[in-house]
């Protein structure tokens, strides 16, 4: 049984996702269908391609992860699937696959783009605000009953891509910074582990953490501590509480580590 | 496989809509089901009755929608099964299906209503503050398994139908409302797509928007636009922004449309 | 086809439930996955417990509940898996599962509890952070599977419980508290139908309610009724409205009923 996942900006009201659901029903009723998050921040391409990073890799070989945050639907941004290993991704060509494509580069993996313009596996009317519905969900039941890439769409070798920033190496350790705020007010930075060493000081926002926590009940309630989160990144967190609250942090702030 | 959708205003915190799965499962337990919405406002069956007409002609015909927004519950308000075109409805008698049926009326396909009073068909315990556990999913689960309507309820004529506000002619164009606003702060209203010029002015809030767009992107952010929304009504949105916000507007409110 | 459901305090923003449930697919592809809630208050071990409670009844037999609220995540607490009744739970061993427990003792069910020590059902790296996706859902999923829960983990009979606190008896009636405030903010009360009649009054932060409300729908909106929720407890509604807001209530909050 195929796996459809699905990841937008649409919120949670409205209907907007069930209806994707329906149409990938209505084409190939036996998939599983998960969501990842209805809840990106409206047309935060750079949030949606951080989640779909962390979540992927966890889905069976042979998942389709449709995303759909797109400011430009209906303009001529291109409708795309990539194969990236033994995943594909369906959505706008607009960077919201910027992260799976350097991940799959860094370690090797193949990528190939489609831009998905054959009408055929659209539904018959299509919309200039919702292609979530009537390219994106189609396409991937399509895909999903077994049509290939090159016959949904034809190859590409320019999809857009944005910059994945990386920590940079400075005197004394590594300047990185928040990539990413969890619901917990979690804050994760771009710095792997393979980065640090264990007893590493790390600095955010004026307050230095002395060393790395192993879990979060290590410590006290209230306390702020430096630990891996789960996608392996240096991570800084409240105990039962929320650093993004206590350090008045946002993405891009600044995080520096003086690992040797 | 069948599919059953759920909307209700039960939010996501509480485990309602996740009781009422298990219920589902419990009798028939190879369904397909789907959420379309739990958020709706409590005891809103207008926007509840809205987000129904905008997603379940989307799904495979067969599909049972569920929709529990129901301050009735517990009264002599009746539980009803509807079966409209090829889609079948389940709730509360209080006019949560007035759009569904409004529009098969307009396009003349056959509208069956059923009083669902056959106990057999329900939980053994029925409370008197939680129907969408003890009457509306058993019901839904029971028609999956091919249960007749005739057999879970009788037949009734005289279903509660709120009116279906439509636009109104006037000298220059037409009058129109704000019908619904989503997630993104878009506002949605009763004029169809058939009733509109392409260069026609419309006027909202006192502002006046001289020319539809034909996508979001075509348009500058924070820039007001008009164009039509993923049903094929008008709508005003502000380029990757908030027309709500923007606007203060609220449902009811009036729009223009100067179309020849 | 077996039921897994899902209740965390993860929310759905940021992916995490939606890899819970890729995890569970990759080994046991036929589930069916359910959620009951990812919006538990973070680290509220107690308000998931009662949640839990709320729900799993409506399950069919056999059933497997995953509940990850897990502030002690990656310190020596023990993820636990427990068959009690027909249902079988798997989470942290922190006092999530003491309502079912207390349930089932006071029903006469058998609670047999394990110790998911056996690494051979986890991830292949775990991490010390997301036991949910690393430790909780490939256990369950292997459970879903048909291995014993003497094979994933070991029998203990010590499992954290917290006390349930149940009402007391008063000269007048009974004196209890409230244990939950729902989405529409109902107050529900620890204070079971069996100990109260009918025409009993209820005082509540100062305001008395002279007889019980059969249904929201019997009194008018904004009216303060006492009526029995969907559970079976004694709770405090504002027809139409919210009983938490119009009360300024919080859990814990005494309430007392003149029961004969």
């Amino acid at each position: 049984m195929k796996v459809i996942t699905l990841l937008t900006d649409f919120g949670l009201s409205d209907g907007y996702p069930g209806i994707m659901k329906g149409v990938i029903l209505g084409i190939s009723p036996d998939v599983q269908i998960v969501d990842l998050s209805h809840s990106i921040s409206p047309q935060n391409v750079r949030e949606g391609a951080l989640v779909l990073r962390r979540s992927y890799r966890y889905f069976p070989a042979g998942s389709i992860h449709v995303a759909v945050v797109d400011p430009g639907v209906g303009t001529s941004r291109r409708p795309i699937a990539a194969q990236i290993g033994d995943h594909i991704f369906v959505g706008p060509d607009n960077g919201l696959f910027s992260h799976v494509t350097q991940d799959a580069r860094d370690e090797s993996r193949p990528v190939n783009v489609f831009h998905l313009n054959n009408p055929q596996y659209w539904l018959p009317k299509v919309s200039n605000v919702f292609h979530g519905r009537d390219v994106f969900a189609p396409a991937a039941a399509h895909i999903a009953n077994g049509v290939a890439l090159n016959q949904v769409g034809q190859p590409i070798t320019d999809p857009v891509l944005f910059t994945v920033n990386k920590p940079e190496r400075i005197a004394k350790g590594w300047k990185g910074e928040i990539s990413s705020i969890d619901h917990f007010g979690n804050l994760s930075t771009n710095i792997p582990k393979s980065s640090i060493s264990k007893d590493a000081p790390v600095e955010i926002a004026g307050r230095v953490i002395h060393t790395l926590a192993q879990a979060y009940g290590d410590r006290k309630p209230g306390e702020l501590v430096a630990l891996f989160d789960s996608s392996g990144f240096l991570s800084v967190s409240v105990v039962n509480g929320s650093a993004a609250n206590e350090l008045g942090a946002t993405i891009g702030d600044t995080v520096l580590t003086y690992s040797a």
